[in-house]
């Protein structure tokens, strides 16, 4: 199986201390048109890599294309929540448990495990109460009230996270199709489902996919591009107050649907531009995911440099104990060039 | 200033999701004698780079030799206290505490800078009662416990973290004169004490002269000696229940002095041997140096693969929200071989 090679690993972000470079993250990345062109790469646009939850989109387009969508009337708010890494807000927690309930379903239908809030107010508040977190405040409870709608539309088993489950075999079938690529295989993903792993490139040409959906007719192409217009209009949704995903689908001059995942992935889509991007950093560093995306975003002409926002995850201050600033996180000269 | 390339850095630490390899972790290690040779090394021995809480014990060392340790009665507790990168637990919080009285000082005389505690039970429950952390709760107050000493002996101010404030100029002496480097720098660290710069090798080296010292009778060797016996004899100090110098020091076969650093920096001191080892992960990752430093140690034949506590560290499983072991993180072959 294909391994994730530093060697042909570009060096993207760079973490300073002073006068001093400590710390170095490379990575890969891919900006790919819809004609699966790649317009511009660092590192090796062939590296096979897991996407984790950058690939929520493609798992939610079955949920369109099968009809289960249309059939539960689901509105933008819930498609963007089935595309999300939420953080297990009152928000997020509250709209999916409104979710199961007009399915007839509760919490203990999702497969996707308990896991503490990352909103910060609701997390102390629950450890105050002595409330242990349930699987709503599981960043991917959208996602799983996607696969459960789908699953009941399909009269398919509860076990709806198998790989051999009906509802995994669509997203399979959709990952392969958008990607233009046979998946060499899967692992499991933090929330129990399976995760497809694909190239850089595929990944870069999936999402230019749901970039250029919007120009096409065809039921997935229809699905991608109404998945894309959910994220554009619930940034909220997508991951919540203070999180990369928000924040710059916010800042950006124009739509602009980004999607991090865990292990330093992260991917975007342009549909007035009809690019699509994919981006890994190696060692799976998060605060270089996020730099280097906004970078990249910036060199494309759709985030400000200047944007406090933008500054926010593209040029972070590091500070230490005392509120002292004593670093800087920044974008390599390869992303700057 | 010299600059963390990944050019150089060699693949050490893999992390597999199922049957694919998903992220990686380059570096830098030398292993080295008290002669200063390199017995063994991985990326590049001239790498810069700045050593963090690693250095805590070098830092510790005008402590002992200016004679403020002897006035005051230092017992093995406090020494290790002194080079520890304690997590805050009611045990530090408390032999810090009483360390301040007897010097006539309080909380407030540190300048390291309130942390939360990293100790489970004390952290809930400092939420729970509304408690702010303070600066006694920081991982550092042990080793500032220990520049207050000196500062008070020196008859020296109170802003004792001020690069050229004696105590510190103190430590930078030591510093150079056992890593045989000129610094070409500093950053300011977590604590807000300046962390000086120096070679992969520069670094092993020191560590090379604490793991000797105790073969010579020499001022600067002696201190050496009495700090390494101190971190032997208090791992609990050095760390804390469940961390990883604590528990791999209590699992080697031999006397081994381990110290971990902030961004991927970990030490070892194997006095039986006379070797010191300096162990650098480029993209600062804890979870890598944990991993490579406890795949070196076995490698030397100072801890067991198979003991539980190394598995924890060397080869750990990754497990999901539902506590499904989703993958593994292990050594590369470069560190097997």
């Amino acid at each position: 199986m294909s391994h994730v090679s530093n060697k042909t690993a570009e060096p993207l972000v760079e973490v300073w201390r002073g006068p001093l470079a400590e710390s170095l993250h490379s990575g890969h990345a891919v900006v790919c048109d819809g004609t699966g062109q790649i317009v511009d790469s660092w590192g090796n646009p062939k590296e096979i890599v897991l996407p984790r939850s950058s690939s929520k989109m493609v798992q939610a387009l079955p949920l369109i294309t099968s009809g289960a969508a249309a059939a539960r009337g689901l509105d933008e708010r819930r498609l963007a929540l089935a595309c999300a890494s939420h953080q297990g807000a009152p928000e997020h927690v509250s709209a999916v448990s409104a979710w199961l309930g007009e399915l007839g379903l509760q919490e203990t239908d999702l497969r996707c495990g308990p896991q503490p809030s990352r909103d910060k107010d609701l997390k102390l508040q629950m450890i105050r109460d002595d409330q242990a977190p349930c699987q709503l405040h599981n960043n991917c409870s959208g996602k799983h009230a996607g696969f459960l709608t789908l699953a009941q539309h399909l009269g398919a088993g509860p076990e709806y996270v198998d790989p051999d489950h009906p509802v995994q075999l669509a997203c399979k079938d959709a990952f392969e199709e958008i990607t233009q690529e046979t998946s060499p295989g899967f692992g499991i993903d933090g929330c129990s489902a399976p995760n497809f792993a694909t190239s850089m490139h595929g990944m870069a040409r999936a999402m230019a996919y749901f970039a250029t959906a919007h120009e096409r007719s065809d039921t997935q192409s229809n699905a991608a591009a109404t998945l894309a217009a959910a994220m554009y209009a619930f940034p909220q949704m997508v991951a919540g107050s203070g999180r990369a995903c928000t924040l710059l689908m916010r800042a950006a001059s124009e739509p602009v649907a980004l999607k991090t995942g865990a292990e330093g992935y992260f991917v975007a889509i342009l549909p007035k531009r009809g690019l699509g991007v994919a981006l890994k950093i190696s060692d799976g560093a998060t605060r270089a995911a996020e730099c280097a995306i906004a970078a990249i975003l910036v060199r494309l002409g759709v985030l400000d440099a200047a944007h406090p926002d933008v500054k926010r995850f593209m040029t972070p201050e590091v500070k230490n104990w005392r509120g002292i600033v004593t670093g800087r996180i920044q974008p390599s000269s390869a992303l700057l060039a």
